[in-house]
């Protein structure tokens, strides 16, 4: 192995990411107290027994794989029929017009479709701009493809209304040479929601100094209390062709399982990403993307009870985490992330982490993931069974108090 | 976009590659003489309508879905158990062990499989060794991970027995630096299968060297004639952490609308490759995953069938193709490809590929995707409906001959 790559790939860590955790080999915790029983909770993803896929998904598969060869086969950039009903769907949704020849692909999950996107932009040393905290693969990703990392803080907790970007800093970093910016819209992990004036200023800031944009708007279906979301892609500010859009319906709609995704927008992104994609893994599983005409397409009402469920969690635990002396914590405003800070304890926190899941059964995904400096905080993923998530909140507030400084 | 990242796309072309006929203009071909009518067939991929699916892999991936949470989550490199099963079923085909915990890992296709080992591999300036002709993605990841392609030719027509690899040339360029080489096995797309003594002199080689080697072995349970087949990993020459074999059910099996794929062998490599996967797409479908249960559990005298119907299909094209006028054709000891030499014609393969399309309705894939050096040649997919695969060669013939110098 030559070093450029023993070193990128030194990097790319997955032993702490969600859903690795049977990797973990546990190490020496020192475990105070008694155990705190109670049904285990994996807050690293959702739960999608508590929350089950649009239903007739299972059907719509078959029917897929019944029609045989046309399903199997499709064009690397997804099925035809499938990308003309999305397209349709998502400039509604999105509020901006799709051509379902030029500009959509459909991809292996949401996670495909970032990827696929990082890939087609991202090259050897260019300047890519990232919010901190967010998503934790942008930065690997980043660093996979061999770009120079810039961040901007977000200050999450400074505000109420709005994301918190440090809109001088982006801007001084887009006058610097930043060539892309991506951002995830709901954030994750911290579930709040840029503010229309917010979203206007990025698109202005990105068409001025010709920076691209890839928006994750993965949760943008998942809104809470009515609040408003703005996509990027409905103001216009900035050039259709230097924006891309990536959604899909792993989350809210719980079809994770399917691995399903998609991206829309400049057509000269989504010509590099097919090219690539057909590297990558051909398509998206062509008898999954079948199930993509359920998206959008959800029975009468079973969006709204779906997010209100979702509402209703996330006051609890918030009510919970708000009360627990020294945690610091601000409500989510869209998507099932809560990124809350707690006191100073006696361990760092992948230790906690570690500590919780053997001495509570409460997995939770340490705050350095998302950026070295969030050492004081975890993220969880409160689309669980709601009585079991409050529980398992209430033993880790419990477990914290234990280790306290 | 910066330049190094403009000409890496510029490199991967995908209009002319198979499944992507759909997106090509047709261009000014002349058409010569009245239209050859018959039922359209499309060599660029095998026909899963006419070779349908492992009996049962519909029902065992509802029975995955209604299993909910724990088949749709999975660890990164796939759900343990089927790990676990697969990794014996595997260690006894290829007559070598497999641990299931360290050695092996489900991916998104076969593709998938070779995407993620090339992009554990290759670094910047790493000398690749690959045969030409050979699956024609392989000099596309070689380029899109900036590795340098070194060539390796192959004198298919040259012999009956084994692949016709240049082997002094093998190595040659391993003295002088090769990293990694990579093959397949049958090769695609000649259908030759390499010889034991090949085998066993690649092994040594790459052994004697220190090169890795990937080994693409999509297509050995597909193997004719009761003839030879020698696993790469079961010779024991080579030190089993430079080695990983890759294989999958989309071909023979006919899951291909599953996406699903398997790497084993090097645990350095699988590690990586894990990494990998966890920021092109989590992971391979998770309700899909289910479906690998099936996989070397077909029914009774299943998969004979199914070889000795591909054989049957085989031996009627191979007779027509080497009856006509100034075709020059191997028969395959594997696969399901075929790629004969043509008389020299009055077009370029691809626009005789064009034609071939609108006036015969039958497509073919251009030599040239194998490498700039068969623009006399074509490949086709022989696992299509049995009649009318030998009627769409009858035609193809016919058109070669209108279009001869």
């Amino acid at each position: 192995m030559n070093d450029v790559i023993t070193s990128k790939f030194a990097k790319l860590g997955v032993d702490s990411a969600p859903g690795q955790e049977a990797l973990q080999e546990g190490g020496a915790v020192e475990l105070r107290g008694p155990k705190l029983e109670g049904t285990p909770v994996d807050f690293s993803h959702g739960d999608v027994d508590a929350h089950v896929p649009i239903p007739g998904s299972l059907e719509i598969f078959s029917e897929g794989y019944e029609e045989g060869g046309e399903q199997a086969y499709t064009p690397y950039r997804g099925r035809q029929e499938i990308r003309e009903d999305l397209a349709e769907k998502l400039a509604s949704f999105s509020r901006a017009p799709i051509d379902p020849n030029s500009e959509i692909i459909l991809t292996p999950g949401t996670q495909g479709a970032l990827f696929l996107a990082m890939g087609a932009n991202v090259g050897r040393g260019d300047k890519v701009a990232i919010i901190e905290p967010d998503y934790f693969a942008n930065r690997k990703l980043v660093e996979f493809f061999d770009g120079e990392l810039v961040t901007v803080q977000m200050d999450y907790f400074g505000t109420d209304h709005g994301s918190g970007i440090d809109l001088a800093r982006l801007e001084e970093v887009f006058r610097s040479g930043v060539k892309l910016f991506l951002f995830s819209n709901p954030n994750n992990p911290t579930g709040t929601v840029y503010s229309r004036d917010e979203v206007l200023r990025i698109a202005n800031l990105a068409q001025q100094y010709g920076v691209k944009v890839i928006a994750d708007q993965l949760y943008s279906r998942q809104i809470f209390d009515d609040g408003e979301y703005t996509h990027i892609r409905e103001l216009g500010g900035l050039n259709p062709d230097n924006l891309l859009t990536i959604l899909g319906p792993s989350k809210t709609e719980s079809l994770s399982g399917f691995r399903l995704g998609v991206g829309f927008g400049s057509f000269q992104m989504i010509e590099r990403m097919e090219k690539l994609q057909a590297i990558v893994s051909l398509r998206t599983a062509g008898y999954c993307q079948a199930v993509f005409s359920r998206w959008f397409s959800e029975p009468e009402g079973w969006m709204k009870e779906r997010v209100a469920a979702h509402q209703a969690i996330r006051d609890e635990i918030y009510d919970t985490l708000n009360a627990a002396e020294g945690f610091k914590v601000r409500r989510p405003d869209g998507g099932s992330y809560l990124f809350p800070g707690i006191p100073e304890i006696d361990l760092s926190i992948k230790d906690f982490a570690t500590a919780l899941r053997q001495h509570a059964g409460v997995i939770v995904t340490p705050g350095t993931e998302f950026g070295p400096q969030f050492g004081q905080s975890f993220r969880i993923n409160f689309s669980q069974d709601h009585r079991a998530a409050v529980a398992a909140m209430e033993r880790t507030v419990e477990l914290v108090a234990r280790y306290r400084v």
